[in-house]
């Protein structure tokens, strides 16, 4: 494998061999080490010295159930510090089977306009994009896989990213050619934009499968690995529900953002509950499906493809990201309206989290009624357009308290929690207020660990395994879900990892390699002016308590600012 | 004197001994101490904990020459750090003679809506100000007035205050009971509006001038510093011109923020020169004055009072300031035009500075045509009524780059430069990089120091000193044209402050006093959260060369971060 290296000024590729240093980190781990190595903590984030780094983990494009996933990453524009956004689809196993360890987008474009960049076994050509430039995700995928061959993999910005707003992801295509898959987390598709690039996509035409260095001891890894992900209680649940099945356990714990975070308990959740999205796209059927999967070879299939009463898809997946973020948090209580508003979000290319939390902070604003999912759909209306309106949702969150001058906003590092209330999980709240990356379950949830939530002692050694494992998984290229069977057979990570390429795994070799990404993340943050005052959730969920359990966020400083005295 | 605490919560004032730690301070070095002591560094700007300071500089209450100034401060909801805003006018002087040392008001109101606080001899009234809400600043002060006589200093906020703009300030009438002199800078009328307050009037009836404790002494001292004041030749040069004096300077050194900070040379300066201003004044007579004080008792008398053809006052005062950012920098030559923008400005309650840099950012990405004056007065409109586009502008030029995606903003700690360009007057440049204050010329201009502007080397050396007496004058209450006459006779400091109070004040008390101050000011930042990384210049200006020079700042980060190494 190679490291790509484009730089957008010169419009040129260069291939490289990987440095030593490089050599035993992917995914989430080689960004950190590349982002240390490379980009300078204080450059501008949407400036020439920020790099767009896309790499696959270590583990990726051998089709191991849930773990052929991309880490793209950066200088986030949205929280000033590293970020890691990761993701399925196609992209990882893509690059994988090209050859690339890592593809590194860096320097500034020269004039105007937006480019396609197409990468081959052959290398890179350059295709104007004007075409595209304005066009949703959606039309502008079919459209560039109308172009490129049926085969590709693409990952690309929508009219959000264009406009070079927070919020915005960058979309990858599933195995279905649907563009689904986003990185969607701190503004990397804003990042995209200011290197001139609508699309990237990938034709691995030529290319292989990367090499095994012990084939057989990894059929037999893989095996173990399979047999215990199929044998875990919670992948069946997945397969039926996917995340939709978080909606009652959350509501069940108060733990349910609700109306701006002002209430853990939803009285509309049975209506948007996985059940709930079950029964009724088993009803609709059409091309409504309620198990479906995001990568080849996953087993797990927890998406889903939700239709409408016509049967003819609306949205896919509808994640519980989504519904809590921009169904219950804005009191919504309508499927429909959920996946319509997550339709426009997606062919925005913009983070349904991040605009979600947005909307809710401008529901509490006065900017819309709560509940209102019309004026909820015509605030995408106006974030497509551009409006000064659009604008300020289009740079999420924090920024919209800042602008109604609300300080009711649900951020940490300038990035909008995800769906779990962090007064009535606190574990979670200490990974929201610690991670590197701005508050982000991805980053090690809590919320399946057997013990009292409302606790807030005891919470930081909750956190800290969970998100070792997740920096793991993250630089492995394996999906949260992937845990369920590397939990169960730990001993398979190690066994992969040296049937791969023939190093020495220990047993905790997960988590030493999320250990080293942590530190790298944290040693770079450290350099861009971080201090513990960032590991901090926000004042007012310390003040205001949360019904039903009306807690506050009470977990100690100290225990906040000692979280990784040991790693 | 004594410590006037106001519970914005439970309405009340309690009037407190002056804690012994805070006695020989007065004015900005006041309100860092009182900061570090009662605020907590992380709490959130709009929030109940933090503080909105009123505190009269050392030697306010005497008439001395431009020394009756205010200092009001808190935490900045603009830059998130320690904030004091200065001005002149009445508020101080009434403060002193009520025997006010500093008003602290704290809490967070039960209930919405605003009120009028008045402050007399006999303490503390509420009064709904329910009749005021909306209304601008002007109209304001003249209801205020007729209702609690002409006699009383008002301190007040505008619609911008009240929709917690983070552009807004706190405006204070003048001598001539024109509400002209705003403490503008870093959203403290935000902060205002977060305590539930329209207006603070203060009736000083039954108050008295501050003891003397060496009346002749005093006199003497002041007679020895007045007379250096008169013989100044600067002292003429404002008198003549006010801070109008600086355009054709500015533009000499190709400073003059021009067009979003583009050039540093306007091609249109003549129009809008002092000496253009002067003749067109002169020329319109009617309520015009070209000369006029905004303290009783100054003798520079720096302001001016800019009429219309029809010889009516359309605003008081125009200054430089606003000329560089409302005019030079939005590309228009026009002083009517500009006249008009001031006093939309001054009406809403906003800060020139910080809205010309938003408005030079929004025109830099499209929202209006550079020149176009009648555009930007529509966009004052936009912020009166508070309509999304309103908004981005009033919450300050980086949030308007943030707002749509354009790195190009003047601004430090999120704080708009004045109209110095720091790339042609680098030592201005180091001022904006590391005071506490944000960028900010008030801070420590270095546009009169006899070096070469546009050698990087040796600036952090003629900053500093700039940063210490501004530092200092700001803690006594003096102006920035007060040092003309202390500068040339640094004895009467001391000698003024031996009598006023008995203290025994060394050759370098003023020094000393900025010192403290500023030292006062980092430790507050630092556990803010604030790092060296904060003492920069936007990245842009180290890489984009200024026409005419093509300098770009390059002022070593070294030199940066050892500035203050040996306060």
């Amino acid at each position: 494998m190679q490291i790509w290296r484009i730089d957008v000024s010169a419009q040129t590729l260069s291939i490289e061999p990987i440095p030593a240093a490089w050599e035993k980190l992917g995914g989430r781990a080689l960004l950190a080490r590349i982002m240390l190595d490379e980009v300078p903590p204080t450059c501008e984030p949407l400036g020439p010295r920020n790099k767009l780094i896309f790499a696959p983990g270590l583990l990726v494009g051998h089709m191991l159930s849930s773990t052929d996933r991309i880490s793209i990453g950066g200088k986030s524009p949205l929280t000033g510090g590293i970020k890691e956004a990761n993701a399925g689809g196609r992209t990882g196993m893509h690059m994988a089977s090209m050859g690339i360890k890592a593809l590194i987008v860096e320097g500034a474009p020269r004039e105007k306009g937006l480019f396609t960049l197409r990468l081959s076994v052959q290398g890179a050509e350059w295709h104007s994009a004007e075409a595209l430039t304005g066009l949703g995700v959606y039309d502008s995928a079919q459209a560039l896989l109308q172009r490129y061959g049926e085969k590709v993999a693409v990952s690309l910005i929508g009219p959000g990213g264009e406009m070079k707003m927070l919020s915005a992801g960058i979309q990858n295509i599933d195995k279905d050619k649907i563009p689904s898959r986003i990185a969607a987390r701190g503004g990397l598709g804003a990042v995209m934009a200011s290197k001139g690039l609508k699309a990237i996509v990938f034709d691995n035409a030529g290319g292989q499968k990367p090499p095994l260095l012990h084939p057989e001891a990894f059929k037999q890894a893989q095996k173990e690995y399979t047999t215990a992900l199929l044998a875990h209680p919670q992948t069946a649940l997945y397969r039926d529900y996917g995340t939709q099945a978080m909606p009652q356990m959350a509501n069940g714990l108060g733990a349910l953002p609700t109306r701006n975070f002002s209430s853990g308990v939803f009285e509309g959740v049975e209506n948007i509950s996985g059940e709930a999205m079950r029964d009724l796209l088993l009803q609709r059927g059409g091309e409504s499906e309620t198990t479906h999967a995001c990568m080849a070879g996953c087993t797990i299939r927890c998406s889903n493809i939700f239709g409408g009463e016509d049967g003819k898809s609306i949205v896919s997946p509808l994640e519980y990201e989504t519904v809590g973020l921009m169904g219950t948090n804005l009191g919504i209580d309508s499927l429909d309206v959920i996946a319509r508003l997550n339709w426009q979000v997606n062919d925005l290319g913009l983070d349904s989290i991040e605009i979600g939390a947005a909307l809710g902070v401008a529901a509490d604003s006065g900017v819309f009624a709560f509940g209102d999912g019309e004026a909820a759909l015509r605030l995408m209306d106006e974030i497509r357009v551009g409006s000064p309106l659009g604008r300020i949702l289009g740079a999420g969150a924090g920024m919209v308290g800042k602008i109604y001058g609300n300080e009711r906003v649900p951020v940490v590092k300038n990035q909008a929690m995800s769906a779990y209330e962090p007064r009535a999980i606190k574990g979670t709240g200490v990974t929201f207020a610690t991670t590197p990356q701005g508050a982000d379950h991805t980053c090690g949830l809590t919320i399946r660990a057997k013990v009292n939530h409302l606790d807030p002692a005891g919470q930081a050694q909750v956190s800290l395994p969970a998100q070792l494992n997740m920096a793991g998984y993250d630089s492995l290229g394996a999906c949260i879900f992937a845990g369920f069977g590397y939990a169960t057979a730990p001993a398979a990570i190690p066994a992969l990892i040296h049937a791969r390429y023939g190093w020495d795994a220990p047993a905790d070799y997960l988590q030493q390699l999320g250990r080293e990404t942590i530190k790298m993340e944290r040693a770079w943050n450290k350099s861009a002016g971080f201090t513990p005052k960032d590991d901090r959730l926000p004042e007012w969920m310390t003040r205001e308590p949360l019904p039903p359990h009306n807690t506050v966020f009470d977990v100690s400083e100290q225990d906040l600012d000692t979280i990784f005295d040991n790693l």
